[in-house]
């Protein structure tokens, strides 16, 4: 830690400053300048991550993260695809079937829906659940779902393979130590306006309860620029790779807000080495009850599957 | 709402948007220009806010939230003073007669901290709430202190006077809901990328669930200037007011985060319309357990009230 | 400066760094940590603010910059107004007749304006000075008006008393060192991505080439927010004056971008501390060639003047 | 346009609104709704993009800005790669021959620099373009250096290929102005709080001035994170494709900050749909006299072109 003290202050007060630092349990060291004088403050901590189970510096290899059988943060790019909201068993069976096909390795839909507005339609709940665990029982694919709440994580447990924290949920502690508790994996998203730093203590409160299988999730901060839903930002992949072992995945849907630009941003995001996408999937985007406008259609999504592959190759990544 | 269509759209797809809103129950107007093509779709909704008990359309008079006497939105200014955390009982005894004899009505402070470190300190939970409860039957000062999770909604509200939701926690529906239906008085910080609109659509939800006694805070957003930790938006203050009925605090300790600019803000806020202050007090800021360098000494707090008094009154207010 | 070094590197690295900061002339101090190892150089230059004519720590006492007698950073609040464009003769001497009426020391008009489309109204250029000019001549009040680019630098200063440099100019150093030789007082509006710091060096271009009439201000940034054209970041004005002698006014007009949030927001700038308003007023805001949706009607502006004074009052100003 | 009327407003009023907008030449659509007025203007501009000649609608087929035999835009990845600043004969030499043995096709290099402190070095200047003009000679290399000021366009496009406007320059019209009338190859950088459709509307002034030759360049924008000096906005590239038909290239440099992010966003860049890159190689970052720590040594860059190679024909493109 550095102290710079204001320009002539006494030695008096350095000396006050010495004594707490030391009553700190730390060596302080003076350097006095020509204007300035400066203490600093020998401690391991401040100079290493504030976070420490999800650092590299602790963990220097990859994480992966298991789930069935499929790997996240291995060679291949794992996609995840389904609807932004379940809304039907025929929709999730249909997407489902679709994505499947077009190589995707998990099926992603929300149950439980954050909105923002609290007359907007919030989801099938349970429901939506057991459509999802249908569609999995169809396909083999396993699910990733959003727990909104901690009073549903037991509920959405039951049901989903990998637990979803949303970006609005991103610093909600006490949601974050009870899927810790859980153990089951999560994929925790980076909320609109968190720092680096911040997600990862973020995903430090989930290993820190217990459970090692966080996979990050870029999913586009808020800036000032209006064209996009939000700034995606991928130059998080390698920072977050380069600070953390953890896996990380892109959500070019959220992070765009436009299924046109989801096709470009998702072969960005592999390029600049995401472990995998998280993409929605609707059979009638201009009808979906949230999200349409971000929804590609399956057969985009398959030409998409088809354009990834080559990208993966050329970054050494299978798909 | 508009619907602006691509140059060279033929007649056939126009018939199709048409025939897809008049299906949604809404009166389609073609509008031909040169190049493009709108249809305007006539509906109440989305013209108007698309919160409505917040809004000013269906309330044009202010509401005042009342508290043990102490009325929030109405002529006087209300300041709400204390330490971050709650850290003894010492602690909040002397800086709750210290406020209260500088002109404080309401006494805050932290018994659960929701901290981005999983290894900060935590709060004292409800030995904290037990010395706040304390200190109003010591001073009369009604308590505002911040409820976390829905699990510990019940237990703060047996001693809060005003259920503060904190900036972390303005998209946590679920526990909106749930302080919507408990009817006391919430204390609704915005977050720090939350949206004036999303700020008033999450008072929705707790007005929705049958709670009128909503107060907002402005305390700071998060942009890329770095000389303040948050960046204070004041222009919030008027905007609320003029969409909103809801009355409106302001707290410059956590949106600037320097104690220097503590005073400065605060008078800042009064004369552009703010309803009351929210203000950290430390009897030693310097070993405050958390955010000690926004927070004033009682010295400075006496002096702020005294400076605050004309300003309050410069814009037909009191103190 | 601090230099971190990596975990576990070697002594020779270590002597490798200390080599080459001895050659550029500084005493290294080495810090051994259990994981890490830091190297603190001593050095006047980085502790100290990067600005030094601009700095606090050069001049502790606040300057003042004089114009025609009125003096911008003395006891005094004073207030600068007039049309966003210059229009017409007729316009601008009945806005300098109101303002002048109203109490505002200093007329300001745009005759070279920097629009964001090629196509839009760019301004009736020398005639507007001579208009401004004019202006003066009638009413007395002395002009502020906007400089585009060196090669107009002398027209405009012929005919202005301060020069503006425009939020799209502040980090346009040819510019800023033009105005600096010229030695007439400017106006430095902080860019819409601005920093404090970016700012006060921008400041320093013009002080460093001789000219120490500067007075910096506030308009707005840009932020994620949308119901206000930019955020005016109020924060700024008491930052400036902690770190700067130079006097700091506030635009609440570009700053909001919405004719009914200038007068809350300039009584919000003067309490908390800001030297001077730049206010755009229009005889018919509707008809106004550039920004009319945030101008005032003349009657407006007299009714803010007249709010304005008693909150000088309360913070010990005039007006 | 659409005009939303307050609710409750009066007849008169409407019929002021509509004889308003019929004297600007326009036919008003009066749409009553049940609690508001809407009047739609009809109007081909406003519904069209404020830029014309930048735009799709005009030109739906991608332009080509073709320097000595180079065409940006086609087919083909175009790399430009060089130091930050000139600073010596030899160093432009060494760099400018291990780029192009790498596979670089224009070299880049500064020799007027903008610099946010009046105290840091500003650039070699003319004997800076001898330097550059030299090592075009030697390599065959084009030639692309940025242009500060008016006062040097001529000087500058004596030596350059491609004259280069910085960030901080995007919103100096009379410099866009200049550089369009000269005719020569323009690379636009977009600043660090500039919209699309702002960008392109600076783009407009300079294709309006006559000259078609425009490059635009995405180098990150201003946000709250700090592990990136900007945040490098990849989302950019295919809203600018999607928007106009200008070549867009990407500076990873300047957007990440971090020479380790080098590699990982240009691959990302590429895989998005960008026409080039545009990369600073030092043969001694930590002795650069500016930007050293982005700054690539020539090793890594042949490295950096090695891996570009299969993404740019994992996207259909060569390099």
């Amino acid at each position: 830690m550095i102290i710079i003290l204001k320009s002539g202050i006494g030695d008096a007060a350095i000396d006050d400053v010495c004594r707490r630092v030391t009553e700190m349990g730390y060596a302080p060291h003076i350097i006095r300048g020509e204007f300035k004088t400066i203490v600093t403050v020998e401690s391991v901590m401040p100079v290493q991550q504030p976070f420490k189970l999800a650092s590299r510096e602790v963990r220097p290899e990859p994480s992966e993260v298991r789930v069935n059988g499929i790997s996240i943060g291995g060679q291949a790019i794992v996609v995840m695809a389904g609807p932004c909201s379940v809304e039907s068993e025929a929709q999730v069976r249909e997407v489902a079937d679709a994505v499947k096909a077009a190589g995707a390795k998990i099926l992603r839909g929300g149950a439980f829906k954050p909105r923002t507005s609290p007359y907007a339609f919030q989801g099938l709940k349970e429901q939506g659940l057991k459509y999802l665990a249908d569609a999995r029982k169809r396909t083999g694919l396993p699910v990733v779902t959003e727990v909104l709440e901690t009073e549903s994580v037991e509920l959405v447990a039951q049901y989903a393979d990998i637990l979803q924290i949303g970006a609005r949920n991103i610093q909600n502690f006490t949601l974050l130590r009870r899927v810790g508790e859980m153990g089951k994996p999560v994929l925790l998203k980076r909320g609109m306006a968190t720092s680096i730093q911040e997600f990862l203590l973020s995903a430090e409160y989930i290993l820190a309860a217990g459970n090692p299988n966080v996979i990050l999730c870029e999913r586009g901060i808020r800036t000032f620029e209006t064209t996009t839903r939000f700034t995606l930002d991928l130059n998080a992949v390698p920072v977050l790779k380069k600070l953390s072992h953890l896996p990380v995945v892109v959500d070019p849907s959220h992070g765009t807000g436009h299924w046109d630009l989801v096709a470009p941003m998702a072969k960005g995001a592999v390029a600049c080495g995401a472990d995998g996408l998280i993409i929605e999937v609707h059979p009638n985007p201009e009808e979906a009850l949230s999200d349409g406008p971000q929804s590609l259609k399956p057969s985009k999504f398959v030409q998409l599957m088809r354009e990834l592959r080559p990208v993966a190759e050329a970054v050494g990544r299978s798909l």
